[in-house]
């Protein structure tokens, strides 16, 4: 495998989260990123999140020559032909709209493309994948999904519980994704979903992004063939067209980011007794800059040319395409 | 006189502030407005700003055969050609930004076209016109002024005092504007502006927009005539290409609003005793319906045609055309 085939396709990370500085910013050019879907708000309020949309703005202006704020497909491709690395805001949470209708319309304004109903908890939206009892999407959650179908905001389940998920793929006009899981059938764990979940998903259009964050996989030591052979059967249950990635790749932050991340200020024990800490990722997945190895595994695993290419971005792609304007 | 002569013109009106409804959107169309500078905010911050922002996307959906948003000139001509109102957002006041750079951008996307640096109060960038004492432009009234000019957010200074004033058309790169104020020299009022600077806000290509707020022109029976004086006299001492209407037509509130308006939550007695009440309007500009009047008033008086189509609209086409964009 040269190196050639990775640089000459598109290549889309489905979700990041880092403390982004330059020196983040060069690992995703050396990765070959086409495009990142990076996390803006978590537990944010709509001014907090408007202040890290600001936090954007000031990066895209110092590093100009690095990357470019995408609203469009379009917008994603020029950042390919230029060598630069398109960044598509997105919240992994609905508090960024409070109880607000309007938001959703405001926040696609400034730019944001996807919104996760939920994240992790009950929001007033619908339920998350760590509630023990799940309503499924709520009244404010309907009518919140119309508008992100109006508007072109693309919806987000990853940290969603399953018939929240299935309701919401169900009300939805236009396709959703889970931009970062698994599947249950390769490791089971309360954020990956299960082989209905993901059928569903694919059956409306949609896309599931693989996630590498070693709780999702089973630990650091997962093989990448073992990770393969699960691209390879989740292909099968989903087709072709509906997979790629979304790393969840958390780079640059202290340990007390993921006390923030995880229960932002909704508990003091949530966590359990011990302060948790980052977990250590694959030796062939520690960063973004490892991405040609995700290109070449998929090559050597058997996966045709134009399959790899669509794993790697092109299916993301078209839910861009197709997701982001109105509807 | 034929009413087809106000149809053919570019009308603006570059300050509203009404309790908008249909029948209120209806007298702009009555009134043949091509473009209307409405205000969503005197004392909100950036969350409540957005609520009112929320508010105009209803409206524009509730009444798209009336009115649209216009980000740009094209919008504007557009709307002309559709006969519907351009509807041009504004804050009266810099307390939507709070004390946060990014947030002059951010609104900007939202479609924010002009911002008073102040109202009647000290701000965190100048002095108000009711402020005895003027400091000028602030250390963070500097940042705001450059970063206003480079997204293309326009200047307004209709309530500031007279040195911050001169200080932000020094310091500005690009025209700035008094969006609704009349000169002293026709009626003497803290709102109002002084020759010096009203040249001044001329030289550097700005304008000034003529209120017909009662209070600004020395009550509701001043004499139709005496204003086209005035009129003739700005053009006079400004050039015809920098004058225009900024009405301050106030429709549809009760009188609490007014209060609200003047002294929002700083003050309970700024407006002395008495509770204040909403003034009574000329009887040739009662409302936005009354619009055809000037025109045929200003033909009257003597101005060429072609003088009163700039100051009736065109001339708030250029600074629309020359001050929306990036700088």
């Amino acid at each position: 495998m040269t190196p050639d085939i990775h640089n000459s396709l598109h290549v889309v990370d489905g979700l990041q989260y880092s403390n982004w500085s330059r020196p983040l910013l060069e690992e995703l050019r050396t990765g070959g990123l086409t495009a990142v879907h990076v996390t803006l708000a978590y537990w944010e309020d709509a001014r907090a999140s408007l202040a890290r949309i600001g936090d954007w703005q000031r990066r895209f202006r110092e590093h100009a020559d690095l990357i470019i704020h995408a609203r469009t497909v379009g917008d994603v491709l020029a950042a390919k032909a230029a060598r630069k690395t398109a960044i598509i805001f997105g919240f992994q949470n609905c508090s960024p709209i409070e109880n607000d209708l309007s938001l959703v319309q405001t926040f696609h304004e400034l730019g944001v493309r996807f919104m996760q109903l939920t994240y992790n908890n009950q929001s007033l939206l619908g339920s998350g994948c760590y509630e023990p009892n799940d309503a499924g999407v709520s009244r404010f959650g309907r009518e919140v999904i119309r508008e992100m179908n109006r508007v072109g905001l693309v919806i987000d389940l990853s940290h969603s519980s399953q018939r929240t998920s299935l309701d919401a793929i169900e009300l939805s006009r236009r396709p959703v994704v889970i931009s970062h899981a698994n599947p249950n059938f390769f490791h089971q764990n309360v954020r990956n979903k299960s082989d209905r979940l993901l059928k569903a998903l694919a059956e409306r259009g949609g896309l599931l992004g693989f996630s590498l964050y070693p709780l999702h996989i089973g630990g650091a030591d997962c093989p990448l063939e073992s990770f393969c052979d699960m691209v390879k059967r989740a292909a099968e249950l989903m087709g072709i067209d509906h997979i790629g990635f979304g790393t969840d790749s958390v780079r640059g932050w202290p340990d007390s980011e993921l006390d923030w991340m995880r229960n932002g200020r909704w508990t003091e024990g949530a966590s359990g007794s011990a302060k948790p800490s980052w977990p250590e990722w694959p030796a062939w997945f520690r960063t973004p800059a490892d991405f040609p190895n995700l290109t070449h595994a998929l090559l050597r695993h058997g996966f045709a040319r134009g399959e790899v290419a669509k794993i790697m971005g092109d299916n993301w792609l078209r839910i861009f395409r197709d997701g982001f304007g109105p509807g």
